[in-house]
């Protein structure tokens, strides 16, 4: 750990044995914190700052809440064949994934494609750290999940919609996978968050204010909805997260879920959609054919100096493994004080 | 049939009859001109211009490159618990779809949820149509598809993605289902057809030209690329439908299927994914309150004056329903032209 312009290194390491400690002095047990502090560490490699460190915080608030069981035990259920649910039994989402993987994964590879339904979790992590373990089995990777009412419907006035992110990764023979994972909110809720905590103005397509109107003040953002990205369409996608990850896994939509809350501010509880896709089962022998297809298109894209999604994430990945994380100061000095209650 | 003001009108039956009698003019089995023409009348019952009986031109225009062969007989095969892969054998797509759907419902219905493949079809026609007919089976329906590299990738200049549409159909108890269809491009290419085909200028959103920059000329559009909607989001999106319904299926990327068309100017041939899922096998004894829990979101974005998607599309079907259809008379001229070829 070193100080220098308010600013904090950390290795790796001490940055997961932090995340891990903290969370344990509150009450965590140590899978969870096992679980969570592995993602959260694996957010601020990548430079995702709306989904690192700064979750800490949230999380931490979400015990204190009341909500959240953070000793909860996961129970995997066989569905369908080509289905499972995870009831993460109010605990934190994290550990019910890894619970479900090893299921998922069996039933991907049996029956070509399959899903998990996650179900009661509370969700504060990024989606990719999902679709990344699956593709590291090589397999495809797409998943989804509602949060709270925070965004209104194209054409509307009021929030209904979650940010509902999707992710996908497609797993590549050598390197990184293809990956994206992205909020279908015009920005994640976290960036707003962020913006706010800071002072700074957010672009007027982010949000709407508590009046309807586009808003440039974040904290009116805060009270007002936020808008989908891409107009109708993103709107349609967020319409169908809801669905997917709400009502076809019954569990809560984003409405619900922030009914839930009731005002507690911990991080939403819902349930997520997990699907696995095998392409050896689709594919069988022109499965080299499949992969060399895929590799095709990812050098058009690059040769006309494109970058694919994911791509400055994998560059601050490899930064951070080398040379370890800086987070600001005060943030620092947010988390240490989470020792002190 | 009347005529009035440059305008034809037709009942519905009429226009079924229409289409099914110039394609089998052109040597389309009968099978595959019912398969066809149903889906065009319906694209015109719903005020889809672009996808109505303006594509019957193009349609023929397939048959007469000689690339497609018109009396092609698909056929199915059972690949794995939860997928099988209909063969279209170069043919149009319609019609592997319809043999393919009642094993893709019996799949979704045992494992919980399925993937049917079509590979090696011409493609011409928009994908609500086969949504709705999965959610008319109580099923959640999921398709996608490549076309030709018209789509330049976020912060690229040179076309590999094609238009990539993504529909996505919830079943609902009453009425019309949930449903949406949209190109991951900013437009359909339909749509920038029509407008050069009218010599009207075009949205700088839309397209590059040749020269790689916006331009509102549907024309130098058509010979430079397309954006996609929503910025890197689409463009991720674009990605996604690349390799599930190309790399992942064994078949054609969109720039592999502009090189294979070879300048003929057939429609596309490629694959298509389509993924059905049942909410009974997800949801069990829990299905009603997920169909509620539905309803429920539904009529949050509606009490506050937004749209579903579709629902101009469903209010142009009553209409139509009821009166026929109105198509110009330029356009009907083209099409009886068809009959002196």
């Amino acid at each position: 750990m070193a100080e220098q312009q308010d600013v904090i290194s950390l290795s790796l390491d001490e940055l997961y044995s932090l995340v891990r400690k903290a969370l344990m002095h509150h009450g965590v047990s140590d899978r969870h914190a096992d679980a969570i502090a592995r993602v959260i560490t694996q957010g601020e490699r990548d430079e995702c700052h709306s989904h690192g460190i700064y979750r800490l915080l949230g999380c931490v608030r979400s015990v204190q809440s009341g909500k959240v069981d953070p000793r909860a035990e996961p129970t995997v259920r066989d569905v369908a064949p080509g289905v499972l649910a995870v009831d993460a039994h109010h605990g934190f989402s994290l550990l019910a994934f890894e619970m479900g993987l090893p299921m998922l994964a069996e039933k991907a590879r049996s029956q070509g494609l399959a899903a998990m339904a996650i179900n009661r979790c509370f969700h504060f992590s990024a989606l990719w750290p999902e679709v990344e373990a699956i593709a590291a089995q090589g397999l495809v990777g797409l998943a989804m999940n509602p949060s709270h009412s925070w965004v209104a419907p194209a054409g509307g006035t009021r929030g209904v919609f979650g940010t509902n992110p999707i992710a996908f990764a497609w797993p590549r023979a050598a390197g990184h996978p293809f990956v994206f994972d992205f909020a279908t909110s015009a920005i994640a809720r976290g960036d707003i968050e962020l913006h706010a905590r800071e002072g700074r103005p957010i672009p007027p397509h982010w949000a709407i204010g508590p009046d309807g109107r586009p808003t440039t003040d974040a904290r009116a953002a805060l009270e007002g909805a936020m808008q989908t990205f891409g107009g109708h369409k993103g709107s349609a996608l967020a319409a169908m997260v809801e669905l997917l990850a709400g009502a076809l896994i019954g569990d809560l939509t984003s409405m619900e879920s922030q009914a839930f809350d009731d005002g507690a501010g911990a991080s939403p509880c819902h349930g997520e959609l997990v699907i696995a896709i095998d392409p050896q089962r689709f594919l069988g022998g022109g499965y080299a054919a499949g992969q060399a297809r895929a590799e095709g298109l990812f050098a058009a894209v690059v040769e006309q100096g494109a970058r694919l999604p994911s791509q400055r994430r994998f560059e601050a990945r490899a930064r951070s493994m080398r040379d370890g994380v800086r987070i600001s100061a005060a943030l620092y000095r947010d988390v240490l004080e989470l020792f002190d209650t």
